[in-house]
């Protein structure tokens, strides 16, 4: 135990906005995403897997500081003066990949890929700069039924991992409906688009903010404008009440069925090409989608999925959970988006100047799993491993002998092998790895070839329950043959 | 299609000495890391991950150069004058965890790591500076049950992942044996260690040279000096005959069994205080095995180890492949090492001023992936999914649900999402995919109620081996009815 003297010793301290994993987070993550993996390979998505590092140049979206062009990335520049960065989604790099490799891979070319990506953002609680994401993208099919795919793929990925039917939903909408009402409300030019780009992205930004605003809030600002509550003015987009109606008839325009919600988008941008365009591709998904038996209690068509709109070019999805869980206040509210997707175009056209078309979805990943948790229907075993303690530093090779008789067995078993002079210690390191059960044999057992075998978990239960005269019956400790170790830890564990 | 003008593309390029991954590539390696993990975990490790990032300072290793300490590790640094680099390895995070969490942790903590690691090195063929390690370690015993722990888990490993027994031999050895060596040779003086630091030096790299230079080779080194091929000369240790006579017996001293080398190991390395220690806990590793059961066909007591021998203080190990596979040049030699490791310790002293003795090995998975290439034993399914083809593309529903309907039977299937005018390209497609099975429903079949199954796997036999009249009778087709569908694909598969 000497101390190095006089030198700074460095700081023990993960970076910040970063964090460790262990154990039980570790596994728990990992089954889900293994679960989730299994159900995109049955849909015959082939896994990819890129480096962590990309050039900034093929990453592309973070350039315009080009003195030091890392706004958002973790970036540094190498020796022969190239600038590299950490990753911030899988979809720049899968952008990369479909160009560089496009003569070689299929065409489409489905892939999923799970992984860490880096943002270099100020961390927050519970925002951290490295994450995981979990996409699957379809790569040069323009055909509805990739979309289509996507969302029931999405349905069943969320049943696999353990969100029952019923506690989700798939909302699927299309953008080119929205830019249909647009031009039906007279916000959108088909001959000229770049006109009313202002007016449009009020009416955007206040689509996306009804559940705030609320009806009333999005009438005022997308016509004339709405003071809010601190008295500031925020001008409107203008439209006249007439227009405002079209978009608020979008907004609500989701009925019973997918029939009913498409002949009503139909009503409300059959005026518009695009807008026809739109409902035309989302009554094929749910036509689709119907003769592959995902119904409306799985994947509904909802207008009023805007999230990301801008983004995309055709259709849009979102899952949703849709029980609810207490917030930090003990509040009821609606779990809300775990995943999200759609169609999106130039995806590999900054490489190469061809436009290849491509749909995915994303699911996330830390959501994902504080809903299993919220549900307790994590799939990983988190149960630590039986402890055989050291009564008798000298027998040490049969303590070993033990523990490999139990893992072969299939039982997770270890030797405790730390300091064995305080049996008190090993109790409690027994306890600290949530062992569901510990060996003991000392010098006595071991003549008469027995072991005793505690059942922590009983243990526990009568340490929290029991009278004192249950608890010194002790009926969690048992004295078993040294050849019937296996049998009984068997027991204990509920597996026979 | 059209094309941007004048604007410079990006190039759509995997960074220098980094790569992608597809498909078999992933769930190979996938597959194997899982069956690793599952033995590390029956031995009661925990999994760990910790973040990408870590502080430089943290890292440590790489601080000589203050104004750029990025030698060997890609580093940037922060807004706020931190540095932060990406991981090199995987032992120098468990150091800072084990430092950061010493309170929470459990002692001993076990845990095991997998994941890639980063060096900024020139890439090379084969050489790439993003890579897996796969590690296991014992933080916080002394004890040599944890090496002799680790040595019997890594045999276990290996026999899991498909090394068969017989094939590989796990090589045990020890640090202070060589130390104890060096002391009777008296190249060590233990009032003193930092004298003969110079010759210990040239001795210890003479004996990592030995099988490229022999013993003579060896002997002129570790003596007056030797004089290379090409004329140039290098200094000797300047130990005599004798001294030198101490060093090649330790070189050789493996005999048929452990008892018989530990025997030989005492008349070394026997004059010496911390070589007795060492013979002493290579007989308790060796004992421990024995009675678990792992015998001199799986781990051996080998003083020919010496691979990294500087870095470690006690026991050191080693797994070798001893089957042979060729060489570039088409001969045949023995695969060699694929996992190391050995007792260290100063793991936290770094950062707490307090000695925590920890054991560990790492395995070299990309080599062993290659060796379980090298012996067809890779244990991922990396056939493709089954196609349903698109004959009738108004019929795309139907479609959809007969690859529905294969997925809900296990089966991984998908429909063609291409553009399906030429049919030819969409079997082009099944190859590229590696489909087992192709599905082709036209007007007529559908009509009939019936569906053609193309058996690609035997097509593709027939198409190599069979004779023209053969060839004609299209045994690789077969039409059924529709109902039947997912019972003749599970024949073809032979999944039945």
């Amino acid at each position: 135990m000497a101390r190095d003297k006089g030198q700074r010793r460095p700081k023990a301290e993960t970076p910040k906005g970063f964090r460790d994993y262990f154990g039980a987070e570790v596994s728990e993550r990992k089954a889900m995403l293994d679960a989730i993996a299994a159900v995109y390979h049955r849909y015959g998505f082939d896994p990819l897997e890129t480096s962590a590092v990309e050039t900034v140049e093929a990453l592309g979206k973070f350039l315009p500081d080009v003195d030091r062009p890392n706004e958002g990335v973790f970036a540094w520049q190498e020796d022969d003066a190239d600038w590299l960065a950490l990753r911030y989604d899988l979809t720049a790099p899968l952008a990369r990949v479909a160009a560089q490799y496009r003569n070689d891979l299929p065409t489409p070319y489905r892939r999923y890929a799970m992984g860490p990506v880096w943002r270099n953002e100020k961390p927050g609680p519970g925002r951290f700069r490295q994450f995981y994401q979990c996409d699957a993208d379809t790569v040069g099919s323009g055909s509805v039924a990739a979309d289509a795919e996507i969302c029931a793929m999405l349905a069943d990925a969320l049943e696999e991992v353990g969100i029952p039917r019923g506690d989700y939903v798939v909302r699927v909408n299309n953008r080119k409906v929205l830019n249909g009402v647009m031009e039906v409300a007279g916000v959108l030019d088909p001959a000229d688009p770049s006109k009313f780009e202002h007016e449009r992205g009020i009416v955007m930004r206040a689509i996306d903010k009804i559940d705030r605003l609320g009806e009333a809030g999005v009438r005022a600002l997308i016509g004339k404008g709405r003071m809010d509550e601190s008295g500031d003015y925020t001008d409107g987009a203008g439209l006249s009440d007439a227009q405002a109606d079209v978009v608020l008839g979008f907004m609500s325009a989701r009925r019973d069925t997918g029939a009913e919600t498409v002949a009503r988008l139909r009503e409300l941008a059959g005026g518009s090409v695009i807008g026809t365009e739109g409902v035309d591709e989302l009554e094929q998904i749910a036509e689709l989608l119907a003769a592959q038996g995902y119904g409306p209690d799985r994947i509904v068509i909802d207008p009023s999925v805007v999230r990301g709109l801008g983004y995309y070019t055709g259709p849009v999805f979102e899952a949703e959970l849709t029980f609810e869980i207490l917030d930090e206040k003990g509040r009821p509210r609606q779990f809300g988006s775990v995943a999200g997707g759609g169609r999106y175009d130039d995806l590999v056209k900054r490489f190469t100047g061809q436009s290849v078309p491509a749909t995915g979805v994303s699911i996330g990943v830390d959501r994902l799993l504080a809903a299993l948790h919220a549900k307790g229907r994590m799939q990983a075993d988190t149960r630590g491993p039986v402890v055989v303690t050291v009564m008798d530093r000298d027998r040490m090779a049969e303590y070993q002998a033990m523990a490999t008789e139990l893992r072969q067995a299939g039982i997770r078993a270890e030797v405790y092998l730390g300091n064995p002079k305080n049996f008190g210690n090993q109790l409690k390191y027994a306890d600290k790895r949530n062992s569901p059960a510990a060996v003991i044999q000392g010098g006595d057992e071991a003549a008469k070839g027995v072991v005793q075998i505690k059942d922590l978990i009983l243990g526990a239960k009568i340490a929290a329950e029991a009278s004192h005269e249950e608890w010194k019956s002790q009926p969690a400790q048992t004295e078993v043959p040294r050849e019937d170790l296996v049998a009984e830890v068997r027991r204990i564990l509920g597996s026979v």
